[in-house]
């Protein structure tokens, strides 16, 4: 089979296409989208997850709304409910309907000089809407791969950076040892439109020629790691291992982690990161082992309406995820089953906070900066997309 | 069914019974080990596990090589063997091994007083070895019991100093409250002869009417927290909810943890704790939520010998207890499953290394003692088992 290498999200004329991560690793398996509820429905079941590929559907999925007809309020309320986290849902549904508005704006005033206009049937309507908004859509899916590669552009100076310190640092190291990078979920080429936020540095320096090796946790309650990050880094050829959660902290204490590098489901505008359960684990261990924490974070991803990071809602998911798993039984067929007796109570909450003071850098696609106030609003400074 | 409660070794006339742990929590189905090579499977496949546990099952097991025939040096190891990073196991063949030694000077002198015993066979001399480390193997299971309720009692006392402390905190408590404590692996019955080393002070609490509430981590990759320490609870009737390894620092950052308590498989002279892989992280997050971290420590889980924890090898276990599992399908039946594509690479360390800085105090059998040299040193001056 060939090996995948993206884009996850594949923009047809009148429908989309994305592998149904609720398969992988066992099956590749193409969703096709066309629908306000199919959206919906692939979000909430996290058939398509990671901030910006939830942002890129999402807003895919108001278009097909409107051209079913739903009134913009209704379908945005629906897909902003299906997962209360990760921001760039909600960054995507207001871009979508800001286009919208500036249309309807630039419609009023060509109607007070063509009168023809006026007289525009509202099916006309609906689908200059659909139109508009299918056209913002597309360039939120086309601004994010790009804003991703430019965040494996930032990271890969960081990496190369870290290459060069770790040999004036006391452990010895063999010439042509890996760059050890440790990473906790999926924020790969599967959590986006394609390239990946955490992982596109890592895809950069594997291009680049540069020896990586990327511990990847196994990411309970849902294995993204193990399920979704082995896999799309084993499809690109880039060496990995999967540990489980518990060991990220023995692997630094050894001296078998250069950094750790993440991505984010929402970032305060005090530089909070709110990322997979588990991240402010591995935070606090980088910390305790002196290594570099890194969280790539793109633009939409920042929250500058909320001060810090404690009043970003947490996603509390069904118990099941933790009871239950999918997996491949002997004879080959993929099947859901007990991990643990489903009697016992459990509690899955989907996201924790890692404070900015954990936090080394943001790798925005402007570059990286200092996680706190200061370091967010020098990104206004900055001009568009560096490349 | 009757709730099962312990204790979790049988010594019986000439053989033992005990849970295999491996079933849990789907199946109870008692082991019947009787020979060297009955406990040194049981040992490597970890049909029996936890420091304590292991130690008196090695020290019978060395009994049955004795019966057998087997010379000493020869069985002892063999059971050492089995697993690397307990010391307890060691310890225990040491005790058994003395107490041979000083049978057989007792008997040398004895010799020099009456002749008639010079001309003992062999097979007496066999015999006698048996019954000497027999009787000394049963007093070890005996006295990992007395030191396990000792835990219980001492730990008490630290929950009902927390229980008073945490209505002069910051949030308000409601009355009557649960306690929260959060622990790691299973350090319960099922990791001793019988009571348990964390979970000691739990079931000394909730015999004496105090309500706690445990939350159970998951404990991966082999899922000791979701299989054994929640059941063995559930069996005893003390409320508890498993999470995901992940959500640990969450539940701390959120207020809804007071102490974390767990076992240790080996301290060093510093008090430097080395415990199931994971144990580090949730000691970190303590100290960043300010939180207690205690350490319940049977004696003979220190290591004299060894001035640091760094010292202490860490056992690493086959990559399939991270890749596959057993789980239990719709029908019932329990089969072992992949949980991830087994063609990824694994790794598996099965502890991990806490430093003593982190740990706020070593629960002894007498008494809670700082994790130092000073506190472990003090340890000498203290009487005998209290209690």
């Amino acid at each position: 089979m060939t090996p995948w290498t993206g884009p996850t999200l594949e923009v047809h004329a009148d429908h989309l296409r994305t592998p149904d991560q609720t398969l992988l690793p066992f099956e590749l398996k193409w969703l096709r989208l066309d629908s306000l509820l199919s959206c919906e429905q692939a979000l909430r079941e996290m058939q398509v997850r990671g901030a910006p590929l939830i942002g890129a559907v999402a807003a895919f999925g108001l278009a097909f709304g409107l051209r079913e007809g739903k009134a913009l309020p209704v379908a945005c309320e629906r897909l902003a409910a299906t997962r209360p986290t990760a921001v760039n849902l909600r960054w995507a549904l207001d871009e979508v309907s800001r286009a919208l508005s500036q249309a309807k704006g630039e419609l009023s005033r060509a109607e007070g000089e063509l009168s023809t206009f006026a007289s525009a049937p509202g099916s006309a309507a609906g689908s200059n809407a659909f139109s508009r908004a299918w056209q913002r859509a597309c360039e939120i899916a086309a601004d994010d791969a790009r804003i991703n590669a430019a965040i494996g552009h930032h990271g890969l100076a960081l990496l190369r950076e870290r290459m060069a310190l770790r040999q004036t640092l006391g452990r010895p190291v063999a010439p042509g040892a890996p760059l050890q990078l440790l990473t906790h979920c999926n924020a790969g080429r599967l959590a986006t439109v394609d390239h990946g936020t955490a992982l596109a540095p890592v895809y950069a320096a594997h291009a680049a020629g540069i020896p990586v090796h990327v511990w990847v946790d196994e990411t309970r309650p849902r294995n993204q790691g193990a399920s979704l990050t082995a896999w799309e880094l084993m499809q690109a050829g880039v060496p990995c291992t999967v540990v489980a959660d518990n060991a990220g902290g023995w692997l630094m204490q050894q001296g078998r982690v250069d950094a750790v590098i993440v991505g984010c489901d929402r970032v305060a505008a005090n530089g909070d990161v709110v990322n997979k359960i588990g991240t402010l684990l591995k935070a606090l261990a980088a910390r305790e082992a002196g290594l570099p924490f890194w969280v790539a974070c793109p633009t939409p991803t920042l929250d500058f309406t909320l001060p810090e990071g404690a009043l970003i809602p947490i996603e509390m998911r069904d118990a099941r995820e933790l009871t239950h798993a999918r997996v491949r039984l002997p004879d080959g067929a993929v099947v859901q089953a007990e991990l643990m007796d489903a009697a016992v109570s459990a509690l899955n909450p989907a996201f924790d906070l890692t404070p900015a003071r954990l936090v080394d850098a943001l790798i925005t696609e402007h570059g990286a900066v200092p996680a706190s106030q200061a370091g967010l609003l020098g990104l206004n400074s900055r001009s568009s997309l560096s490349q």
